[in-house]
């Protein structure tokens, strides 16, 4: 665990499975709404995994250019229909859907997210840089307690990450250079992205993101600058412990 | 003070004179320059005042379309070299200037602000909107410790308070429609015209925000829902008191 010379101005950081558990929050809300509905025999895990595998593509209609800007909510909506028909569950109600695709809005924090952001709050402008719009992940932080100085991300750039965009335009509606912002995220590919547009990275891996055997995104990538186990660890390495 | 019925789930403020005491704080910085640079006899409440009047001018230029979107940034630097050529400071150099102009980051708040602050955010999503771009707002948030929940305004809608796309566009960043959401101004026009949009509105005056002889916005308009005498009041009447 290197320590980093010269701190950053500023911390962004990717949310969905860097911040948050989006997977276990998913399949409570799925067997919350189960028990409600008297469903029974759902693999609600397989529920989250094919919703979420549906993710990067239905990004990827909007990074082509094939489809024009379109918030999370729109998009996670049209995979929610989808999956759930393929997982026979097309006599779900309306009123159900529509609030169980807001789950996203009620996504929970890793065991360390609130008090190793309190801490970097400390010493450093925190933001999420999220591909959740400004809506999303104001509730989801709220509801969660994370202590942001601002919201940026996607819905601020009209970009979705990996895009270049969608680092270089929140870092300047932060007022900052690339040089002045880290990037941290629990993904290789948002940090390859990161610091191809020369943004710092911090790697902080969430290994039980996708379940217990998880494979990818285990260690990190070549290039990564800092590596932390945790935002605790992260708040320790950068000077910004207790 | 009347009692709201039916509370908001969103506040959103005007922050230049709401929040913050921009006139004295360009008097301090303005004072300090002097005495670094050895000028005297300069009145820097009336260079304040004539670097305000300014400003709505200049937001004129980018509401009518006349000009393109600009950052307050530039729009204050543009007229601080007019105001310091009228006030016979040509000779101020320019790394003075360029800082002097950041004097609008550095605002210092009311009093009353930080506490009210921390109590509405309790019960309420509480969020800056300012004219003022992300980074001014962020900057001077983070030096006053302004707790927003979010930074919205006009970087966000591309619009200028009072056009209403500078409400409408901000209120559905934050997920909300105009009902739902309050704004929170010291300033009547702010007010009429958040209100003309569908919002509620709170009146929150700053009788010496134009120093001791101010003669505006002294009184709530007709139209406005709720008047207090400042956010700890606010926090009271609106549920959120200690």
């Amino acid at each position: 665990m290197r320590r980093v010379v010269g701190a950053p101005r500023a911390l962004l950081f990717d949310v969905f499975g860097t911040c948050v558990d989006w997977r276990s929050s998913v399949i409570a809300e799925g067997e919350a709404l189960a028990a409600r509905l008297g469903l029974e025999g759902v693999d609600w895990a397989a529920v989250a995994d094919a919703w979420r595998a549906r993710y990067q593509p239905q990004l990827e209609t909007v990074r082509s250019g094939a489809r024009p800007w379109t918030t999370l909510d729109v998009l996670h909506r049209e995979a929610l229909d989808q999956v759930l028909a393929d997982f026979a569950l097309g006599a779900v109600p309306e009123a159900d859907r529509a609030d169980f695709n807001l789950v996203w809005h009620r996504l929970a924090p890793w065991p360390d997210t609130v008090e190793g952001l309190r801490l970097l709050k400390r010493r450093y402008i925190i933001a999420p840089n999220s591909n959740g719009h400004i809506a999303l992940v104001l509730n989801l932080s709220k509801r969660a307690g994370l202590p942001w100085d601002a919201i940026v991300g996607a819905e601020i750039a009209r970009a979705y990450k990996p895009a270049p965009e969608a680092y270089l335009r929140n870092v300047e509606a932060i007022g900052l250079s690339p040089p002045e912002v880290m990037m941290v995220a629990a993904h290789n590919g948002d940090l390859v992205a990161a610091g191809a547009c020369g943004l710092r990275t911090a790697f902080v891996p969430r290994p039980t993101e996708h379940g217990l055997g998880q494979t990818t995104d285990l260690r990190p990538d070549h290039g990564v600058e800092l590596v932390a186990s945790d935002f605790i660890d992260l708040a320790r390495q950068l000077g910004a412990e207790r």
